[in-house]
């Protein structure tokens, strides 16, 4: 085996195990490397309209074209147990993870971004937009 | 190179580029087996107490601990943009995945759970819950 042979060899080994680990702990490094969740709740102006809850669901797909959101989850209200605590009035959720701050702000001026609200925003009644960082 | 060593270095290769391929996809994948989203923001009763908020960051991180949650990021407010949407006011928050509503009626009820709203529910003025579903 010659000098280039066991260096590929050693490094596709290194690479495995590296990703090995790195898809045991997968949501560790998530965590490390996209920091800021950005949770919004819409509130439907009518909350009975399945038809305007999935206008909305479908102009936020449109979203996962930008690139700066590492992840995208869109949710409607879960059928957990009722409590007071729970907040289940609202009708659609996006969850996204970012990089950092710059990359929030790059969406928040995303055309395609833009280009939503314009399309959806007559549909929603009420936002609330919740911008964590991982401690 | 001997045919032991020729498969060896075949396996690292796919292995490698399996791996690979999984961690690109791998928030798709958690999205598939987590669907369910727990998000929780604690409104402080002391909102300036820096010593309260670790308390209650300290006392979530015990929660990791819970079998059931699949993921778990605790966070504080994100210096995002302040805009009329956002909602700033709240102190800490606990972002949390499960594979399915029994997984998160497990979580509720387990005893390091009970544990941490013993501890630390003194220190809180207001907690909401919002709990999603994937769509």
């Amino acid at each position: 085996m010659n000098n280039s042979r066991r260096k590929f060899i050693a490094g596709s080994v290194a690479l495995a195990a590296g990703s090995a680990t790195a898809m045991a702990s997968s949501t560790d490094i998530q965590k490390d490397k996209y920091p800021l969740v950005h949770h919004v709740f819409f509130w439907l102006k009518n909350p009975d309209s399945v038809k305007d809850r999935d206008r909305i669901i479908e102009g936020l797909k449109t979203l996962r074209k930008i690139e700066a959101i590492k992840e995208l989850r869109i949710g409607v209200v879960a059928s957990t147990e009722k409590r007071d605590v729970v907040d289940n009035s609202w009708g659609v959720s996006e969850l996204m993870f970012f990089e950092n701050l710059a990359g929030q702000a790059s969406y928040q001026d995303h055309p395609i971004h833009q280009q939503f609200i314009k399309d959806c925003s007559a549909l929603w009644d009420k936002v609330i937009v919740y911008d964590a960082i991982d401690v």
